[in-house]
Formats: structure tokens, sequence, C-alpha cells
């Protein structure tokens, strides 16, 4: 084995504190530790990103962190929209890997219908690309609009309904679509009370990039 | 971290050799630290899986030979076709990859058109059900029947000029479909050939085992 790869994370939430920026780095080292990252976060964006101009608002500086980065394996964009991942993959020669890409192409492994959760209403672009018309969305969880909301028993509960609702509907898995999703370890519960596999954003992008450091090294 | 993850492997092709019957294995280990990997033989099939007569006689081997693995936490079939590894996600209550199917996941993360190289002329059933009418295929590679022939310089030239006409056909990957690819590492060379994504076999499969690992040990 070489030494450890090392990547660098981008969160897309402005975190001042240290053991926040570095949650879902820490989460990725724990599950792959042939992987070192290195985390930091967008400038200015305290509330993240849930809405289609919020996105627009980060690309930039999405584009701009990117380059702050200095040898580097491959870059993760660790937010489920991919926001800025398509202009980093034309920019970049390293590998550059996206949440949503990531969690929508493990899904895919199940088969081609899956049930997106999430805490929007509109599906993160990825999870469409991929799965097309076979993607089941029901909406955000009822009355949960931050990842705050994940954390009261009422948000637990209707995260827990709409996970029921869309094996219901016919979903073959579920594919998390919201970082905050992993933070609050919501796989594992969701997969024992509905049976289905459930795709956890942050192991996802750190798998995707593991392969895509692997597939590098071992090509030359 | 946990200690090892441990896989059985299943190879479809009946090696003598140890050395020979260890390759996927070991390359595996190689590229996985943190799987630990017993291989085991179907008996009586020195020709492997290249037709569909081959790959039912195959099946019920595989299956009986899937029962005398104990205590792994998941299985890997290290064949293309993904010979009987439907019927074992029925059967057992651990995971079970096959070659086929994660190199087709793996091959979708670059975009829903892909093309296939393997030594067969039709297309192993995993790669077209992930990729549908988006699966190109144009044959095997000219005078290629067997991994054998890949070895000569005929054959390497057949699977480069295959290669490179996929890639003229709007492939925005390339899915190789036989685990003898794999074998000759013929992966890397034909990246830098063509500049496309090449997803190895058994790179893939060794993936998606420990992707299934990780989920459901951190999903307790």
């Amino acid at each position: 084995m070489k030494g450890k790869w090392h990547i660098g994370l981008i969160r897309v939430v402005t975190q001042e504190d240290p053991a926040l920026r570095e949650l879902h780095g820490n989460r990725i080292m724990e599950y792959f530790p042939e992987l070192e990252v290195e985390s930091r976060c967008i400038p200015d964006q305290p509330e993240g990103i849930h809405s289609d101009e919020l996105k627009d608002l980060a690309v930039p500086k999405i584009l701009r962190l990117a380059e702050s980065f200095h040898g580097k394996d491959a870059l993760i964009v660790s937010c489920a929209d991919d926001p800025g991942v398509p202009e980093l993959q034309k920019l970049l020669s390293i590998p550059v890997v996206g949440a949503g890409s990531s969690t929508a192409l493990l899904a895919r492994r199940y088969g081609p219908r899956a049930g997106i959760l999430g805490i929007t209403d509109y599906a993160p672009s990825p999870y469409g690309s991929m799965f097309g018309e076979g993607l089941i969305n029901l909406g955000r969880p009822q009355g949960v609009n931050s990842t705050l909301d994940l954390m009261t028993p009422e948000g637990r509960a209707a995260v827990e309904n709409l996970a029921l609702r869309l094996k219901d509907a016919g979903a073959q898995s579920i594919a998390l679509a919201c970082t905050g999703m992993s933070t609050i370890g919501v796989a594992g519960p969701l997969r024992r009370l509905t049976g289905l596999p459930v795709v956890d954003p942050v192991l996802a992008e750190g798998l995707c990039a593991l392969y895509e450091c692997l597939n590098t090294a071992y090509g030359k």
C-alpha cells in the first residue's frame, strides 16, 4: 500500500467551529483509513445551500476555494447538489467528487427506482440525472426546513414517516439528499425501519473519492 | 477502525494453481488493505464462462460453493456476468457483489453512455441492465476468443483498436467486461490511449464489497 491519499473537502456552509467544519472529513477518515482529508468552508454562507439562489451564490466561492488546495489527489464538494462539480471537473486535473452524484450512483446499485429523502422539495440535480423518471420524490419531511429540525422528535418522526411512504411508493433504495442526514446518522435506523438500502452521502462521497484515487494510481 | 472485513470470493473458473486462484483476491487486498479475501474456485470448469451454456452450468456450482464459506461479511462472485448473484442475494443474509454489476455501476459515474469491452460478442446482462440503450457494444476485439489471446501483440492491438472505436462511437467511459482484463492490467493503458475513464472489474467488485461492509456495520 502506498501512503495516504490526500483529499481536499469543501464544505458549502460556513462553520467557524473547527469540530463542525471537520465533521464530514473525520467521518470519511473513520470509514477509509487510507484517506487524509483537509476540510475548508466557503465564506459568508452560514445557511449553506437549500435553494437555487443559495446555490448560485455558492458556486463562485467553491471554484475559488478549490484553487486554494495544493498537493491533493482528489477534491470532494460535500453537498448533495454537487455545486461547482461540473465546472471543477473541467477546470482541474485531479478528480472531483460530489456528494449528490456519489449518493445517486450507489443508490442505483439497488435498481432503477430510488426514493429521495432530503430537506428540500426539489430534488438536487444529480438525483434526477441518475434516475430520471425512476426517481420517487414525495417532497421533504413534514415540518422539516433545515437539518436542525431533524434533531427534534417531531422531525425524526417526519423523516421516518417519509421513508416508509417512499417504500410504499415502490422505492428500491433510499438516497439521502442532504449531508445533514449523515450528520445525524439516520441511514442505519432508516434501513432497519424500512428494510431498504439507505445511502449515506458522506460515506458515498468518501467511497467515490477513494475509487478515483485508486483508479488513477493503478493506471499509471 | 475495526479489524479487517472478511470477504469470500468465488472464481468461476477452475484453477488448480493457488497463485492463479488467488489472483483477484490478492489484487483486492492490495487495493483495500481493510479487506481479507479468501478465494475458492467452482469445480470442473477450466474454461470458465464465455457462453450462456457455460453460465447455466456454473450457476448451481456457485450456489453450492457459496454455502461453503463461513463467517464472511460479504461474498464476491468474480465474473462480469454476475452468475448466481441474483439468486444468492435472495438466499443469503450477507451482501453479495458481482463483478459485472459493480463495473457497470462505476462506469455509470461518467454518464449514461458506456462502451463495453470484453471477450464475448454478447454483453453480459448487468451491463445491459444498467445502461439499456446507452450501452455501446461493438462486439469483441478482432481475433480474441479468450483471455490468453489478450496477451499476444495482435490481441493487445485489437483491444486498443476497439477502445478507440468505442470512443468514436460516443462512449463516455469504457466498462471492461471480463475479469481477465483486470489480470492483464489493461485499464490504465486504455485510459491513457483514449482519455476516457476505464473501469476495472476487480477494482470495482472490491470497492462495492467494501461499501457493503461499511454500510452494514455503520448502520448498526
